[in-house]
């Protein structure tokens, strides 16, 4: 196995093969047939992909297979898809376009769009929890992460501050706090879970949550420079969405020079982690360089 | 033990129980402050504890001590509680009033409330994940069971069907599929995860689903024969709520009479089950019977 892929070419491989397992979770025929062709219309709507393929880089890393891993991995992209309906509803940030596309409950309707984001996140930790090829106590380590990371002590917590914040003068460390809970934490544990696959000691595994936990907070960053900088045709959404709702950003508070200059601190930083617990990991190193260097 | 003891001395004792472990559940400084406020409003919001006890009676049943599953019996609590929050929400069934208080997002706004009960349904897994006093294997199962019956093949898609089902005219067939998803799957799930502490064989563990199952859907007859019947003090709620939402119900698609008819067949079918399989299980059935001829 080549450690140095192309990031790009493992990305949109690795993208498709978790996109390919998601469409086949569900039956066409499940009751009521709103509810899962909603959660499917999320689901299977196009995107990177990039948590569930930094769970199978991280367990590809140390020499675990994708396929074991899929399962998890598709657990993972579930909570994500999951968080964004939620997220959307008119009583949260109130979006109509979402990758492109309109909005789950702009289609659906508030009610259903409210269940279909339960339904993910629900089915989320159904799927985790079915027979996988890893130790039982591994598993439940991965459910009590997942679990962790998207509830009240991480997106939940989150996406709460972030409404908090809106219209607010906010400060550097409310925003620490918000890009933490609300876009780290999912990042950490699909890191984090991937390399749960592997018999690695805690040093290693505490070294790879940090990596985890810093390139989670570089592609907020750099999502948030994006919003102000980015091109609205490819990113698939309105830029500028964040000032809209005076949300508060890293480029509002402190200006475009000074966030790239934190982006790159914050690489810098999940660069270290590795290197102190000595891990050889060039094929995580290049997808979340990919993804710090992306223009949409 | 005595195995025969009052069900509504041990339902009393054992709510009790739940709720003071629930109470200590989240630390009083944890933040953002007003999503674990609001969340601990609806959780610890006064109730019988119904979910929780026959978790911890079924248990019991087969010489398991209630503290070994307290925790797992909180877990089931707090999903229990998200459902509620989402199904009082604006856009579902737009109720002001739960347990005789104001429902969460009267007192703390729409967007809190979503996430108040996101928060407690990712917790509730987060809890059941924690180290417990179960063979690992057994723990992902109940795990399992959990969201199976909390997820889309449960109580999500339970609440969908009841939406749809409004302001049309109805069939019994798809309120057998409403009942019987929306509440019933996690009274069966409570009666399951009790079982699953104990060594059972898998015709025992069938059994005992079936119980579960039959005495969920008595439970929610006799709710709806409440509705219409009930004192509205005693319940701390409106009644009527159904016909005002035009609710299909089996008093409304039956009629009084037959609507106890049916309760009687399902209750006789919950204790067939137990016969079948020899389970003795008195307290099961003595709190499954308090249960069913509550009057509020």
């Amino acid at each position: 196995m080549n450690l140095r892929p192309d990031p790009g070419e493992y990305m949109k491989t690795q993208g498709d093969r978790v996109s390919s397992y998601l469409a086949s979770v569900f039956a066409d025929n499940e009751e009521p047939a709103v509810l899962f062709e909603a959660m499917n219309y999320s689901l299977l709507s196009p995107g990177k992909r990039l948590r569930p393929v930094l769970c199978l880089a991280a367990a590809r890393t140390f020499g675990v297979d994708e396929q074991t891993v899929l399962p998890a991995a598709a657990a993972i992209e579930m909570l994500h898809a999951y968080s964004l309906i939620h997220d959307d509803l008119p009583a949260m940030d109130d979006d109509d376009l979402r990758r492109g596309r309109p909005t789950n409950h702009k289609v659906y309707g508030e009610a259903t769009a409210i269940l279909a984001g339960d339904g993910l996140l629900t089915f989320a930790f159904e799927q985790l929890a079915k027979p996988l090829a890893v130790d039982p106590a591994r598993q439940l380590r991965m459910l009590h992460v997942l679990a962790r990371a998207g509830g009240p002590y991480g997106m939940v917590g989150g996406q709460q501050a972030d409404i908090l914040g809106e219209r607010q003068a906010g400060s550097a460390q409310q925003l620490q706090f918000i890009h933490a809970h609300k876009t780290a934490a999912l990042i950490e544990a699909s890191v984090e879970i991937g390399a749960l696959f592997a018999e690695l000691g805690e040093d290693k595994l505490s070294a790879l949550r940090t990596f985890g936990n810093q390139i989670g907070l570089a592609f907020q960053i750099k999502d948030d420079l994006l919003d102000v900088v980015g091109d609205p045709e490819k990113m698939g959404k309105s830029t500028g969405a964040d000032e809209k709702l005076d949300k508060l950003t890293y480029p509002r508070l402190l200006g475009i020079e000074q966030t790239d200059h934190m982006l790159n601190e914050v690489w810098q930083s999940a660069l270290t982690a590795l290197d102190d617990a000595q891990i050889d990991a060039p094929l995580l190193v290049a997808l979340a360089d990919f993804v710090v260097r992306r223009n949409s």
